[in-house]
C-alpha cells in the first residue's frame, strides 16, 4: 500500500509538505495542495483519519462511552441519547469501555482529530487531568471532569436519603447495604454515604458489601447474592442496585422468606428490570430519559460554540413503591 | 451558514463544478478542485458527508441496525458485536430503527456513500430489493435479503421443535402460543411454524396469540400478559419469547397458579432475564455471541474483498432446563 513518501514523491514536493497539509499545521499553497491530492487519489492512499476531516472539522458523530450496553442502565441511557442525537441531527458511535481500558483514551483521541464531534462519557476512570487538557465538547455522566466539562448527574444524596427514609418507615432494624465502589470518585456514590450516614445516625446496624465496580455482570452480582444468603446473616432490609436487590430477593425466596413480610428490599436506579419480577422491586428511580436529554443538550451547546447554561445539571431522583416494602 | 452557492461564488466557479468535485461526478481540473477547497475552508462550508470520504473510501465505521438497544436480545447482540468488530479494528455506529422508519434506508445510504464501510443489519423491514440493488458489505440477521448477502441465523424451525418437545414431554395438552409476526417475512418465524405444526400434528388444543412485530417495548408484553390472564383461558403450557413468558409467568403467580406444577413455560431467545426471575425460565437459547462472531466474520471477509465462506451461517439453538418446566 502508497505512503506518504509515494505521495510526496508523485506530487513532486517533500514528506514534509505533505504532512504539512494532512496536519494542517503549516502554509501549503492551493496549486500544492491540489496535487498532493491528486497523487492520494492516484495511489489510493488512505491517510489518518485527520486528514478525512481536515476541511471539514464535523463529523456528524457523537461517541457515547459506557461500560457496556447489556447493562440494563446503559442500555435505557443509550437508546434515550440515540433518539436525542438522532433529533439534533448526529449518529451515534458506541463504545463499551469496561471490555477496553484503552477505549476512553483511544476515543478522547477520536475527538481531538475531528473524527467525532463530541462525546458523552457515560463512563470514566481516566483522570481528570486526561480532560482537563482537552478543549472539546465533552459531558459527563455522575463525575466532575473539571471546570469546563458540563456535568449531568442525580441527585444521589436524595436518592439515598429516600432509599433511608422507607427502609426506616417499614421499621428495619438491620440492614444489608451493598456499596459500589469505583476507581475514581464518582458523584454516584453520594447515595451511599447518605444511606450510610442515616443508617448510623438512627443507630440501625448495617451490614455493607463493598463492590467491585469492575463487576457489572449478573453473574458477579448472582455470586454476591448467593454469597451474603449463605452467610445467613440476620437482616430485614436490602439496599442495592436494581440486579442485586433482585438476586437477593429470589436467593431469598428460594430460602422461602416472605417478601416483604419478613425483608424488604428497596434497590437502586429503577431500571425496567424492577418490574420485571414478582413483586416487583421498590425502588429508587433515576430519570434515565432525562438524564439522556441533559446531556445531548449540553452538548449540543458545547457543540455549537454557545455558552453552556447548565454546568452542572443535577436531575432528581424518585421512589417508585413495588411489592417489596409496604 | 454558507452554502453549495457561496463557495462556487467565492470560487468563481460554477455551481455544477462544485457538486461535480464533492459527487466525484466528473472532471474537475486540479487547479478548479483548489480553488473550492480553499472557499469551502474559508467559508467554513460543511459538505455533504460525500466529499468527506471522497478521497479515502474507507471510514473504519461499521453500522449496526437493531430496533431497539434496550431490548435484551438486542443489547447482548450489540455488546457482542461491538466487541468483535473493536478486534477487527472497527468502530460502531448504532442505529434504533424502531424509534425512525426511515432510518434503515438513511443507513443504506451511508454505505453508498463511503461514510460506512459496512453494516449489520439485526432488523430489517425494508424490501429485499431495496438490498439487492446494493452491492456492498452487508450482513443481515435472520432475514434473506438476496443472493449477494450474508445471513447469519439460527435453526429457528430446530428451536420451535425443541419448544414444543419439552411441553410435549410436559404432558401439556392446552398450549397458550404467543407468535410474534412480522411485515416481512423473517427465518425467525420458523419457530412458531414448527411449534405449531408439531402441536397440531400431535392434537394438542392451542390458544395462539399475534403479537404486533412494532412492539417490542416493555409495557406491550405486559399488557398482553394481563389481557391473556384476565380471559382466564384454561391452558396449563406457554410458549412465547423471554419477556412474555416471564410477564405471563408473574400473571399466573399473583393468581396463585403453581409453577410448575399447574403451568409449563417455556421461552425463546434465552437472554439474561430468564435467569433474573424466580423460577429461572426453561427456554431456547439462542447463541447470541456465536451470532455476533459470525456476523462480523461474514462481514470483514465482504470488506476485505474475499470470497464469503458462508453464504449463510445457521446456528444451533439449545434447550437451558429452568425452574418452569419439569
Amino acid at each position: 500500500m502508497a505512503g506518504i513518501k509515494d505521495v510526496a514523491k508523485m506530487a513532486g514536493v517533500g514528506v514534509g509538505t505533505v504532512s504539512r497539509m494532512l496536519n494542517d499545521s503549516g502554509y501549503v499553497s492551493l496549486d500544492t495542495r491540489a496535487k498532493i491530492e491528486a497523487a492520494m487519489k492516484e495511489l489510493n492512499y488512505t491517510p489518518n483519519e485527520l486528514a478525512r476531516n481536515l476541511y471539514y472539522k464535523k463529523s456528524g458523530i457523537i461517541a457515547v462511552l459506557v461500560p457496556n450496553v447489556s447493562n440494563p442502565f446503559f442500555a435505557e441511557f443509550v437508546d434515550c441519547v440515540e433518539g436525542e442525537l438522532r433529533k439534533a441531527g448526529f449518529k451515534i458511535m458506541l463504545c463499551n469501555t469496561l471490555k477496553d481500558v484503552k477505549a476512553e483514551a483511544e476515543y478522547l483521541d477520536l475527538l481531538n482529530r475531528h473524527i467525532v464531534d463530541g462525546i458523552i462519557a457515560g463512563m470514566s476512570s481516566l483522570d481528570e487531568s486526561e480532560y482537563s487538557k482537552i478543549h472539546k465538547p465533552i459531558v459527563a455522566l455522575d463525575r466532575y471532569l473539571g471546570e469546563e466539562i458540563p456535568v449531568v448527574t442525580v441527585d444521589h444524596k436524595m436518592g439515598g436519603r429516600l432509599a433511608a427514609e422507607v427502609l426506616l418507615r417499614n421499621g428495619c432494624k438491620r440492614i444489608l447495604h451493598f456499596r459500589s465502589t469505583a476507581e475514581k470518585e464518582s458523584l454516584y456514590h453520594d447515595r451511599h454515604a447518605e444511606f450510610q450516614k442515616i443508617m448510623d445516625e438512627q443507630g440501625i446496624e448495617t451490614y455493607c458489601y463493598d463492590l467491585d465496580w469492575r463487576r457489572l455482570d449478573i453473574q458477579y452480582y448472582h455470586q454476591v447474592a448467593e454469597e451474603v444468603i449463605e452467610k445467613n446473616l440476620k437482616f430485614d432490609g436490602v439496599f442495592g442496585v436494581d440486579r442485586l436487590a433482585i438476586e437477593c430477593m429470589n436467593g431469598l425466596i428460594r430460602q422461602h422468606k416472605k417478601i416483604p413480610e419478613e425483608v424488604k428490599i428497596v434497590s437502586y436506579d429503577g431500571t425496567y428490570i424492577t418490574e420485571l419480577v414478582e413483586p416487583q422491586i421498590s425502588t429508587i428511580v433515576q430519570p434515565i430519559d432525562r438524564m439522556a436529554e441533559e446531556s445531548v443538550k449540553s452538548l449540543c451547546e458545547l457543540i455549537n460554540g454557545k455558552k453552556v447554561k447548565n454546568k452542572k445539571s443535577i436531575l432528581i431522583p424518585e421512589f417508585r413503591k413495588g411489592g417489596t416494602t409496604v
